[in-house]
């Protein structure tokens, strides 16, 4: 059977993605995003689900500097997930929010829920923990008045209420996820694909001005849309940083080789860090 | 007296680029990135201090997104310092790694000495935390052959020794952070300032192919070199991105103008978020 590695611990916005994108796999927790990239590495699971824009559980800059300094896995899907909070109480709490004492969530998701919180709950005490799931946990062995705020998976994984939906700021708000596995045949992931895309890691020669430029001609004057750009810095010393450009088309036979062609003259560097399905989940 | 506001807890990175940058200023913590920077634009304190690229601490989506949406406050300085993560134990250590039997740290923090850890310390647990700064206290705090993974002010703070010192994976890793204050005049830094800097936003009118290559032909022509960039999607629905771009050089009655001109022209709207000094610390 296929086995998937994902960042927990329970409860977390990368659970809930892997739920809502697999079906019958094994799912396994790491606590860190290079152990569960490791482990697909090692080959000992299938396939590994990590955050790559995500305020709470993950940052761009860890996911994306183990896989362009440690390990070459490729991106074989795109998940996109809208984050939703929600303020979690116990079964038998008594529907009075001026009662509640703390606040239990990971720092970040209380930063998102910044306005309800300070229109409802003023009183309330924050505490913060590594996770929401971890925060839900703490709900549901308490006997105080106190609450969570996390996900419907947290809520529904600790035997929670969901006493307030969507608290959170901004309704647009998602978080974002890469699959990575040495055979793609075996993602298989049972909703529409959205878009196709591949992401490119392009490394200048030398720090000057109009380079970048330079190179998003070659994208520019074959049409090709970018999704995203993202500058950062080598941590090597050779150059000063270097490009990650989503393209929003999968690798051809044509463009991409030509793209590839010009800026490999100018001498750029171009890795391909994956041409993969983008998956929007609805929840 | 100038009172500096900053994420903490004691002992994180946000509280050691404060020290180093800083000197005779009242410092507050604060648990959060929002309540931080609301405390300035209430007048509650002169000067925040938030990390804006930082794997551990926090994000640069949470600190930009709340600046982009919710507070208008200028950035008028950016810190950079070097991450540097030490093993640490408390005094009466014995001495043989093979006796410890936790790790204690941030995951983020754990994620990056993956390598010595992997090495040196492959029977030790991990446990995690919601700081570095935390975890150096429940080191101190207990009487078990327990470790902690954080910077030299942890060791400090909380009376612990450097057993193990610079045990982070790369050499060249950085945290930024941006100083934010409505009176430049009060900002007091007693360091060279290593460069100015501009950070501009620039909307884009609608998601088209070629609008970024566009846009920095407003920049390249003018031989202005950009030392960042980024996409951030937008939360309103109004057009599909924004970007954001740090141009090496302090704003002018010239060349900024000019771009912000052109740039306009095309139907981008423009806004300057800071023109300020780079300070790198050095440890």
């Amino acid at each position: 059977m296929t086995t998937i590695g994902y960042l927990g611990p329970k409860g977390t916005f990368t659970k809930l993605a892997v739920d809502t994108t697999f079906n019958n796999e094994d799912k396994v927790s790491y606590s860190t995003i290079p152990e569960c990239i490791d482990a697909v590495a090692n080959d000992e699971i299938d396939i590994a689900v990590v955050p790559i824009e995500n305020a709470i559980e993950g940052t761009v800059q860890l996911t994306v500097d183990y896989l362009i300094h440690e390990v070459t896995l490729p991106v074989v899907a795109e998940v996109v997930v809208p984050i939703q909070q929600h303020l979690l109480v116990r079964p038998d709490f008594g529907g009075d929010l001026s009662q509640i004492t703390e606040i239990h969530s990971h720092s970040h998701a209380i930063a998102q829920c910044h306005r309800y919180l300070h229109k409802n709950l003023t009183t309330a005490k924050f505490s913060y923990t590594t996770s929401t799931g971890r925060a839900a946990e703490i709900v549901a062995e308490s006997t105080e008045p106190i609450a969570a705020i996390g996900n419907s998976l947290a809520a529904e994984e600790y035997g929670l209420q969901i006493f307030a939906e969507n608290i959170h700021d901004y309704a647009n708000n998602h978080t974002r996820f890469i699959v990575l596995a040495k055979n793609k045949a075996l993602v298989n992931v049972k909703h529409p694909v959205q878009l196709e895309k591949t992401t490119l890691k392009i490394t200048l020669p030398s720090d000057q001005p109009g380079a970048l430029h330079q190179i998003l001609s070659a994208f520019a004057w074959r049409k090709m849309n970018l999704s995203k750009i993202e500058s950062r810095p080598t941590k090597t010393g050779l150059g000063n940083y270097f490009f990650i450009i989503d393209v929003n088309q999968a690798y051809d036979d044509a463009l991409f080789p030509g793209v590839k062609g010009e800026l490999e003259a100018l001498g750029c560097e171009v890795n391909v860090l994956g041409t993969y399905p983008v998956y929007h989940m609805n929840l």
